[in-house]
């Protein structure tokens, strides 16, 4: 677990050696099953969430009983309530577990002393909220229906390793259409792959 | 304008008279028509809008000509593409005037001076950008059906401002609906009021 994380900030934060054993200590491990959950919508709960294994899934149910996927969040990827932590309010969203999984849970006390720890902390927390906006604003653009058939290629793009490793319903959950129509876009693209190939 | 951005700073950060008289400095004011574009997708342009008065809107126009739109910006919002910015990279989306509008605008050169001259300058975009998170969240549930004809409630709370200056087909566009569902949504809600009230 601690590898993993020392790894993903030597190569996104050019940190110290030292300085990434002082983060790790700030950050609680935790290790849960599929289907665990991390979170309700409705409750505070102040911790973001780094994975170091497996993949959560952020997702709300609406009043018909029905699930909506947000996001998912695979290796080396955080996932939390941001505007919640901040603002100290309930959850708008619910976290699980889609796959066993090892975590790292970073809360108030995290953000509050990072700043002395990694001078540039701050400014990474924007980049990462600018990667991260990128990504909604593509997948609101998908949903209204900009990128066609091409939301399906967006989704792979923004989650590579998850392609193969969901179920299709919860990957046409996120893209907001019927399994049915996740198949068909599917075998289109692999048609469209074998007579380009 | 200025006495609104002074306003706008006053009541959000806290930040002296002086103070505030060197952010603005450092942004240039620019009046412009409704229908004058600022950015075009594509291209890069290294700018933030701050808007004093009227509106911005952000849209894609699709491969078959289908204008898409991302959000709007009317007084006291910012708006641009942060990702662009960081990244110097093209804009994903363009930006235009939906009515005269009066607008300062920051360059690369702002957000480096900004911290250096306001203190909090980091931690308050932090807070800013998990603001516009939120907005987008709530905007990716209800593109993708959670809230139901509730979807229409969504945006009159993120743009009380906008609801009777916009066009309905803006608005349609921006729920991504047709503007027959939008008239449909509108009456029902009317009547709803009516029969509460």
């Amino acid at each position: 677990m601690k590898d993993i994380f020392k790894s993903y900030l030597n190569t996104n934060y050019r940190i110290t050696d030292d300085t990434a054993e002082i983060i790790f200590s700030l950050l609680t491990p935790k290790k849960i099953k599929r289907g665990t959950i991390l979170l309700k919508q409705g409750e505070y709960h102040p911790y973001i969430f780094f994975v170091t294994s497996g993949c959560l899934r952020s997702y709300i149910i609406d009043k018909r009983g029905k699930t909506h996927t947000l996001g998912f969040a695979p290796e080396k990827w955080w996932l939390g309530d941001h505007f919640s932590l901040l603002r100290k309010e309930p959850a708008m969203f619910s976290i699980d577990a889609v796959e066993d999984t090892e975590l790292l849970m970073a809360d108030q006390y995290f953000f509050e002393k990072m700043p002395a720890i990694y001078d540039g902390f701050h400014g990474q927390c924007l980049r990462h909220l600018a990667k991260h906006t990128r990504i909604m604003e593509k997948r609101i653009l998908s949903l209204l229906g900009a990128y066609g058939d091409e939301q399906y290629v967006n989704f792979m793009m923004t989650y590579p390793e998850l392609t193969l490793r969901l179920r299709q319903s919860m990957i046409a959950s996120y893209l907001g259409i019927s399994r049915e129509s996740l198949s068909r876009i599917r075998s289109k693209l692999a048609q469209h792959r074998s007579s380009a190939g």
